[in-house]
């Protein structure tokens, strides 16, 4: 059999990645190549079956192109509150579905093939690990700066799951006792309150009326204020744009700090939107994580920004999990 | 061979378990029973020769007494800042040997047997697991709330160490930025600020400056207030000693909150002085870790107080070590 035959009977995956706007597909293989890819709406399904249905008749052309369902090993799911251990996806405040959904099971059952199910930011950090920044690494972090917080935790090579499946929910950690109101959780001053993209647009709006500094960014109606926004003033020298990095980087400093001392990663990833914002988040974002670890950790963590493709990130973490099945 | 004579060749485990003020010793059978132990001062040998010397003298008469050195196993050792894959103490604020002490090594050469090291609360930990609270966990979180607030951590049914074998400072996270500054390591907010014996002292005697209201506390000087003492004044129906307790479990419970989100233990286990107060310290602690958890994790995760008899607790975990050895 020479190479290319061999590589022709090579196993593939199936990557989904479920977010609360859009999701994405495709079919990788063993090395993290992105064979077909695809996306759709997630919020125009207020059910979850015609979803799948959507999903299956979008995949099915990719997976006979691939060679046939015989060829794929199965498939990964990424998607907010996933659950590992029941295949469920459990109340999810970004999704239109509500209550407890079995997600990994239907899929199964519509494509005939084993289903694999976790959190979109675990799935990340599986995708990290295989592929991306964090390959050789067995402790690390992985902290997805997006609409919302996410992340995953690696400890001794292994993800880890909690005894009910849902660890690492870092983004809901508090970090400023009695803080921001979140109104997707009722509670106050969780990390996603401020270092999320929403986060950044809350602390703008809340910067611009609390300062009489002159910025760019008053020259924008409130409701087109985002970190997009911000970041393009930053970058043009506005006072005011730098100074909600800072605050935020500040934040979220002290909550990495935090992690580092629960678990004492090799590094730190962050993955997401709120990354382009380069130095003027990341800088504040070291200096007060340094500033708040003990003596035994100081300079010793990295902070890396993943340098995976964001198109591609998504669906290679969801396809990851299914090389980790048994 | 018959069952008595078959027990008398088992081997043994010895453990050690270091405290700012005292280290504890004894010899452990494979089931957890206390067979010897002893005490002695930490903080009157200013330097780590003497100190080893000493614990040799003192050990090597139980060591006979069992057996001899030929039925030991090894030695396991629980230390502040003990770091489990060097072998070393690193810069251990409450003892008096400063820098990085070699002190596995040390005991190794000294006793002739192989010696295992890691920080005192993961110590505790994996003493729990074996023959504590934890039996049968495999995602579970050790507090032990004494002068300090130590912490370790098991995930997947292993001890986290982290990538340089110092997971599990929980003790250090930030709980109140900007909150109370902590003398040993210069930062401000940290749990141990609040939620240790030094913690509770401190926040008895702002409590008794800041308000007018009568307490039993106001009889006792300054300097003789502890948290032993606010206890006795709570259990005699003394308001401002269990607000003092609310205040404490109120910061507790956050942390606790912030550490479920992180690792989704199936419970967390409370061990040393504090925990003495019982529901005045408790109950608060419930209640806020509940009201900071989002839905996933509500109603789910155990607080419990080790049962262990706290004069073995520290040696059995020491000891416990030594049985995970390969």
């Amino acid at each position: 059999m020479n190479t290319s035959s061999k590589k022709a009977f090579e196993p593939l995956a199936i990557g989904i990645d479920i977010g609360g706007t859009g999701t994405k597909f495709g079919i990788v293989d063993r090395i993290g190549n992105v064979l077909f890819s695809g996306e759709m709406s997630t919020k125009n399904h207020l059910t979850v079956e015609p979803f799948i249905e959507e999903l299956y008749q979008s995949l099915s052309p990719f997976i006979e192109q691939a060679g046939g369902v015989g060829r794929i090993k199965g498939i990964g799911v990424g998607a907010p509150n996933g659950n590992y251990y029941k295949n469920t996806i459990e109340h999810a405040a970004n999704l239109p579905w509500k209550g407890i959904i079995p997600f990994g099971q239907m899929v199964e059952a519509k494509f005939q093939l084993p289903t694999v199910l976790t959190n979109d930011a675990n799935a990340a950090a599986i995708g990290e690990m295989m592929y991306g920044a964090a390959q050789g690494m067995k402790d690390f972090i992985m902290i997805t700066l997006g609409t919302g917080v996410g992340s995953g935790i690696v400890a001794n090579g292994k993800l880890i799951y909690g005894h009910d499946g849902f660890a690492g929910e870092l983004g809901h950690t508090i970090t400023i006792p009695d803080g921001r109101f979140h109104p997707g959780t009722g509670k106050k001053g969780s990390l996603e309150s401020y270092a999320s993209a929403t986060g950044v647009r809350l602390t703008a709006l809340e910067f611009l009326e609390k300062s009489d500094k002159p910025s760019l960014l008053r020259n924008i109606p409130a409701d087109h204020i985002d970190s997009k926004q911000v970041h393009i003033a930053a970058k043009e020298g506005d006072e005011l744009a730098q100074e909600i990095f800072e605050y935020t980087g500040k934040i979220l400093g002290m909550a990495l700090a935090n992690f580092v001392m629960f678990s004492n990663p090799e590094a730190i990833i962050l993955f997401g939107g709120l990354t382009k914002a380069g130095d003027f988040i990341l800088k504040p974002t070291r200096e007060n994580m340094e500033a708040n670890l003990i003596q035994v950790f100081e300079n010793k963590v990295k902070i890396l920004i993943s340098h995976l493709k964001e198109s591609d990130a998504a669906i290679l973490g969801a396809s990851a999990l299914v090389w980790e099945m048994n």
